[in-house]
């Protein structure tokens, strides 16, 4: 099957990617276009456009005029591609896409430095956060809890982790690897950990360095009320760290992570943040700084190191380089074309977390109009960029994820280990929840919608 | 400055991306051409075209062409870069580069796994190893140190460094934060350490876990002999195993995993390997996965844990998926390419090599023309892949570095801190070397003799 990729009867897009964000072209090519670019030829230009909508033509012309100047020139025309409706890796704009196949840059050229310097800027602004001080590593997400529990927890200290599924065992995990002695509070399956179990914990007597809460677990879709959850161990326990496991909720969830005295956030690059996997992004409070400071012994990962960090992103954040490991510059590049979209775009973030909410709204509605039960129990305990759905009575995954495939609906099977091949997992973030020409949400309902239809007719034959 | 991509009279490449290598078109589209392309329409098709070469109405027909079908069409035209001559991250293929910018895909599904695992069994091929145990991991080439640190080395146990640059003392301290009981044996700078005090450290008494080796020392660009420390480890201390960090040597400077019995090999994407940074790149040998197995304590690190991503690499090469983290997709798509460039290629890796040496020898010998002293002392201790000069006497780097900037040659500054002002270093590794079209080496040496000059006559005016 063939789908396209530009969903609109006819856009044109061209984004000039060295200028300054307020100078990004999203009109189509003009005359006034081509004024601005002869006065300033030197550009890269990625012209995306459909020509079965009869925009062909127009690139033509584009390349014709643009083929006088030394430009690096990029033509997009759809592909044919099956969607991927996963939890992330998402899908991501072609802007971030071919940012990511930016020319080979030094990593301290003048030209990469305020990418990089930006990108921190930027990172505080999707986390409303003033004082915050972000880390950008290149790794996976799975980095950010080895930088909490090398940098934060010493050997024998005690942390606390709120469990709603899969990734709360991880980062049990990683924060034992390094010495912690952890405690699980582990909700049942469906659910968060509740405030009343928190509290009796908190005040068992037992003094917690950290308590982890994951935002949304991807395993489960459960989402956590990480607010109160702050403002709980805030009040009870002032001085433990509240570190939020946010892989799966940053740009799709509210997170104020100042209002709400937050101490980390991690999460990673390929969900809400709209960019391709290999970034691990980490915000870091001044009270989580000052217990690092202040540690007894030295952080007890190398490459995971904030003494090894924390100078790498003042420098470039104040607009020199320095060098500890080289970053991952074209990621760089990309996680800062989408950071540009989201808090510098014309979508305001709120907008944007407002559309998350809808979107998940219109699917789950569906699904209950379907009869497919959700595995959150509660309606607030369900995320906004994923629904996590039980397979009905007498259906499989080999009876729904191909029929979906089938329709251009990729989604993944279970992942909590319990109830594995139980449910399926739809993601509804970044793009094609924000780019309402798409349509993409109606696709997934609609292909929801024939494939139950179609499998329930098949085991009745 | 004007710089043309594609340096050939004319040139068009057409790469088929989602065919198996073996249908790697690289010749012009032709009916031919035409005709295959009938029989599999969905493709994602690259067109490399120098439009001020005759080749852009080329380019329209492909388009027109194309058009017709649902492919992902990109065309490219000449950039207008100045290059980047610094020793990594290099320039990469435009294959490379345009792979980076795959449309998103879960890091389990069908199309990507053999990706994940041909990138798996290449690795082996660029080593020349049959049995090592390739590592793929989202990261920079840093976290090699920190899987030989975490997997290999236990609290106390003896390391000794061969150190013959700024990298040494990394591993060192890397080595160290895992607990290693850490000598360095240090080379005078321009030198690596020699045989005579190896074998002697070696017969000293004392029992070493490992012996680790930079092969090429990015800071100095000093070349150590990794066979001859293999050999002499392997005959005076057989358990003790040998760890070379060759993140400025692999592709670009011969290594034998199996002949030379190294037993570990770590590097990154970005320099030999032609691919942007972001990966992490280690192959361990059977004995350093026995004593990996055989540890008493478990790894002393979680992002880095073998016994987390050993699972991992054995499912993608079986061709079935499995998590720890996500992988970095896009990068991997684009490693993938350069590793089929490098060892399915029409130039072999053997040729790969010489053409390295040549390309270095040439910017040695116009140094020496030039009366520029190199930072490594004897030839024989030199890198392939890059050259580390001193300034000429009188002359600083900002008589220097600037001027070749303006001949568009961008190299780097001096980075080992006892002489970090005194010298600069040319990168002369993959696509710059190994495509002759580009005459990239020769516009670095006419650059270099172009700057001296200027830069001599400045200082008499």
């Amino acid at each position: 099957m063939s789908a396209i990729r530009l969903s609109s009867p006819f856009r044109s897009l061209i984004s000039t990617r060295s200028l300054p964000s307020s100078r990004r072209l999203t009109r189509p090519f003009t005359m006034t276009t081509k004024d601005e670019f002869k006065q300033q030829p030197h550009k890269s230009v990625i012209i995306v456009s459909d020509p079965r909508q009869g925009s062909s033509s127009f690139a033509m012309l584009y390349i014709d005029f643009l083929c006088m100047y030394p430009v690096r020139l990029i033509v997009i025309t759809p592909a044919s591609t099956v969607f991927c409706r996963i939890p992330g890796p998402i899908e991501v704009a072609d802007e971030v896409l071919f940012a990511n196949a930016h020319p080979s840059m030094s990593h301290i050229s003048p030209d990469f430095i305020p990418v990089f310097g930006d990108s921190i800027r930027m990172t505080r602004e999707v986390l409303l956060t003033k004082s915050g001080q972000p880390f950008l590593i290149s790794g996976s997400g799975t980095l950010g809890w080895d930088q909490v529990a090398a940098n934060l927890v010493e050997q024998g200290e005690n942390a606390l982790v709120l469990h709603s599924g899969y990734f709360g065992d991880s980062f049990n995990d990683c924060l034992e690897t390094y010495g912690a002695n952890v405690k699980q509070l582990k909700a049942p399956i469906g659910r968060a950990v509740t405030s009343s179990e928190l509290e009796k914990e908190l005040k068992s007597g037992k003094k917690y360095k950290i308590v982890t809460v994951t935002h949304v677990d991807t395993s489960t879709g459960v989402l956590s009320n990480v607010k109160e959850v702050a403002a709980l161990v805030r009040r009870i326990s002032p001085d433990t760290l509240v570190a939020v496991d946010a892989v799966c909720s940053v740009a799709s969830e509210e997170i104020r992570f100042d209002d709400w005295d937050l101490d980390i956030v991690l999460t990673a690059s390929q969900k809400g943040l709209g960019t391709p996997p290999g970034l691990s992004i980490l915000v870091a409070s001044k009270r989580a700084l000052e217990v690092y400071k202040s540690r007894k012994s030295p952080p007890a990962s190398y490459y995971a190191s904030w003494k090894k960090w924390l100078p790498i992103m003042n420098a470039y954040e104040s607009g020199t380089a320095a060098y500890f490991a080289t970053p991952p510059v074209n990621l760089m590049y990309a996680y800062h074309a989408s950071l540009q979209l989201i808090v510098k775009g014309e979508i305001t973030l709120s907008e944007r977390l407002k559309m998350h909410k809808d979107a998940s709204r219109a699917v789950k509605d569906a699904a209950k109009r379907l009869g497919l039960k959700q595995l959150p129990e509660l309606e607030e305990e369900a995320a906004n960029g994923m629904t996590a759905l039980y397979f009905p009575e007498g259906l499989t995954a080999s009876d729904i994820l191909p029929r979906l495939a089938k329709r251009g609906v990729v989604v993944a099977g279970g992942l909590h280990t319990a109830i594995k091949d139980k449910y399926f997992r739809i993601g509804h973030m970044g793009l094609s929840v924000v780019d309402a020409q798409r349509g993409d949400v109606n696709t997934v309902i609609r292909a929801l919608e024939d494939t139950l239809k179609e499998a329930r007719a098949a085991k009745l034959a």
